[in-house]
């Protein structure tokens, strides 16, 4: 069984997790959001990459929810004392992916090929692909203007309000190839939206024109799991843009928002009374993943589902 | 009393340290070596600059000899996890010290402002300032070809034979602007060069027109602290060096290699017998410095020294 999941940082990556724990390793492709990605003190950040790499290889601080375990501090206190930017947290051993990609990026490596092999030193066995090769930059549009993404995540904690959201580079990147190809791979069986932001973390791979296109195509049931759960997100603003974008923060908006892009979505089970407004299968289960058997369950019942789905199609062919 | 000190690294810091401790602090300029300076990781690294800066401000690691005091080495472990250069040893809090100059380096800002700026940030008083603000880089000839400083001297731990010196870069090097007028300002009353490895910390400096011409020009005193000790260095590879170029490893040498630079010698009590063939004015005491009592004391004697010189030049004019 091969499988796409298509994920932003830390939610999406939990379910990224559950499935490499229960699928074959080798099977799994994750495509994963590039549009948080900045240059920071003269290196390239990569948030969503290193929180799937973190994670996959078991490296993940799981009590900060970010950066890495056994993580140090010692640059950052000594920046400080210098007068530079601190309000990027950088822990030390994290430091050394961004130095060390920077370096291989400024030699002429792509994104992906160098992403390829930090998961393979970290001994991640799924392939973690950038959604592009190419900058895509996602832009936050507030009433003071228009915000580079980690100014407005971290450095202004999601506090402005959002009026829209645009994704710098995302109409000319072509899409990382091994992402296309992982779209269009024969023996595919599903493709999983991870319950990440819809707009700041799948969105910006979804404005990729040969993504979004390879995913239309797609022969596999594309399943959504909704980072919704009564109303709310679990982690970050995706309730909070909803509101400020005017759309209702419920399932079938979710829905909406992906349209027909999706074949199903996923419904966290608190929400079973909106499932009949979802004009979509469906599948309601529990998709709150706080221990470890959180996220593999769900990756199987997820996995379970696109295989009913998958049957479907091919009952319908 | 104004006094200007010309140093390397290690061993040049200590009286360095010691000058700073014993003179009013802003009394004190410390031109340092660039010749060793270079880009590793996408970084600009300043090996002498930093050990002038982490000695004088009281940070410097006394156990290792070389770098920051309570340094943790999450980076490197990391470095080394994703098979990243990791012959030169960088500490998490070091790093922070290149990253933030690498940044403003490339944002426009000279070697001179981001060194003034960075000894101020570690509350140092007096002022440490490059030799030049252009690239200046020792080359060491070997019968393997001509090698790097950074590849001869930490790479191969300065095991290749030297068979010439060169300082790419010196020639068509301004000096910086500092450091020239530090030379030329009115009430300079010593020149110290630092007991460092004539070859590799003094000469590169040398080696710039304008700095070699202040210099001489020079009306204090200028005193050179020899590096060698009954034949030998106490750190680095100077007596090797001079035997491989085929000098004598003896007091006599060292005022041949100033030669008309420097207008009296400091030599180590061990040494005494060899004063007589030095060509100079000379000053017999106890060079090696152990305590930070012993960095003092010899300051003290280097500047009292320097003094009498000066009594005398005045005397003759």
């Amino acid at each position: 069984m091969r499988v796409v999941a298509l994920s932003g940082g830390i939610g999406g990556a939990k379910l990224a997790l559950g499935l490499y724990r229960v699928l074959p390793p080798s099977r799994l492709t994750v495509i994963v959001n590039t549009g948080d990605d900045f240059d920071h003190l003269g290196l390239r950040i990569c948030p969503d990459i290193d929180t799937t790499l973190y994670t996959l290889a078991g490296l993940a601080n799981t009590e900060l929810g970010w950066g890495r375990q056994g993580e140090t501090w010692t640059f950052m206190k000594v920046l400080e004392e210098l007068g530079g930017e601190a309000w990027f947290r950088l822990g030390d051993g994290d430091l050394a992916v961004h130095v060390e990609r920077t370096r291989r990026l400024r030699s002429g490596e792509t994104l992906s090929e160098v992403t390829r092999d930090i998961a393979r030193r970290f001994g991640v066995q799924a392939r973690i692909v950038p959604a592009s090769d190419e900058e895509v930059r996602t832009r936050v549009h507030t009433p003071d203007g228009v915000l580079a993404f980690q100014e407005y995540f971290v450095r202004r904690r999601c506090a402005p309000v959002v009026t829209a959201l645009s994704y710098e580079g995302a109409a000319s990147a072509e899409g990382a190839p091994e992402a296309l190809a992982a779209l269009t791979a024969q023996g595919l069986e599903a493709v999983i939206l991870c319950p990440s932001n819809p707009y700041l973390s799948i969105d910006p791979m979804l404005a990729i024109p040969h993504l979004r296109a390879a995913l239309r195509a797609c022969a596999a049931p594309v399943v959504a799991v909704s980072p919704l759960v009564r109303g709310a997100a679990l982690k970050g603003p995706a309730a909070k843009i909803m509101q400020e974008l005017g759309v209702p923060r419920a399932q079938c908006a979710i829905a909406g928002h992906y349209g027909d892009l999706i074949d199903a979505l996923v419904i966290d089970r608190a929400d079973a009374a909106e499932a009949a407004a979802v004009p979509l299968r469906h599948l309601i289960t529990d998709t709150v993943m706080t221990s470890l058997a959180d996220r593999e369950r769900l990756a199987r019942e997820v996995l379970a589902f696109a295989a009913q789905l998958a049957a479907g199609k091919r009952g319908r062919a």
